[in-house]
């Protein structure tokens, strides 16, 4: 877990990698959603290629010179749960002014939670969960 | 959630929050878990505290002068959640030498996942998932 304190403890890399979850992949495009430096966001995507995090692609449009697309790895794709339980969280106790993008079940478009669950499937309450 | 990264998105406040969410609640333990500077540990706990994510309450042992104690509050309790995803997160991806803390069901001590569930309490695999 100190391991993943190292780049999600870092606001950048985190909302660098967020966006690219989130299906934001070219460096133009995070730019202009993250309001970043070029600099910091270039320099933050390169850890995040060499944390295994993204994968680069060169793509190009026709006419256009090559480009670089970042696309998130099957870990950085687990992620996803990290996300959306800050973002659950932040939900219920920060003040938000835009409805937030939420995780859904893809085959239905239904919002889903974030829970604990036993191995059995079983949902368990916050109150009854410990860290030890 | 820009809000949740402004102090997830720094790496010492994520690990004394952590640590106190664990149960180390008083400045000298959380120096010697740490491994941490007096005045570093000392700026996030104040943070901590203006966020509303730790409460700041003095104790006394017999014949020893008052000492502060950090006790989560409820919505640093409800980051529970989020510290599980990223170390179950952690325990798949990176390589760990200790077993870790895990989060376990307070009556049985059952281990516990983090997962995505519909409001009915119907557990949703993540590939079935999409942030929208």
């Amino acid at each position: 877990m100190a391991n993943a304190a190292d780049f999600l403890g870092d606001r950048w890399m985190l909302l660098v990698l967020r966006s690219a979850l989130y299906g934001v992949s070219r460096f133009e495009d995070l730019l202009g959603e993250l309001k970043i430096g070029r600099s910091v966001l270039s320099a933050r995507l390169t850890l995040l290629v060499d944390a295994g995090l993204l994968e680069r692609v060169t793509y190009r449009e026709e006419g256009d010179r090559s480009r670089a697309e970042y696309i998130p790895t099957q870990a950085a794709r687990e992620l996803l749960i990290v996300f959306a339980a800050m973002q659950q969280w932040g939900d219920k106790w920060v003040r938000r002014k835009a409805p937030a993008i939420r995780p859904r079940r893809r085959s239905t478009g239904e919002e889903l939670r974030v829970v604990f669950a036993t191995t059995d499937g079983e949902i368990v309450a916050l109150g009854d969960v410990t860290m030890r």
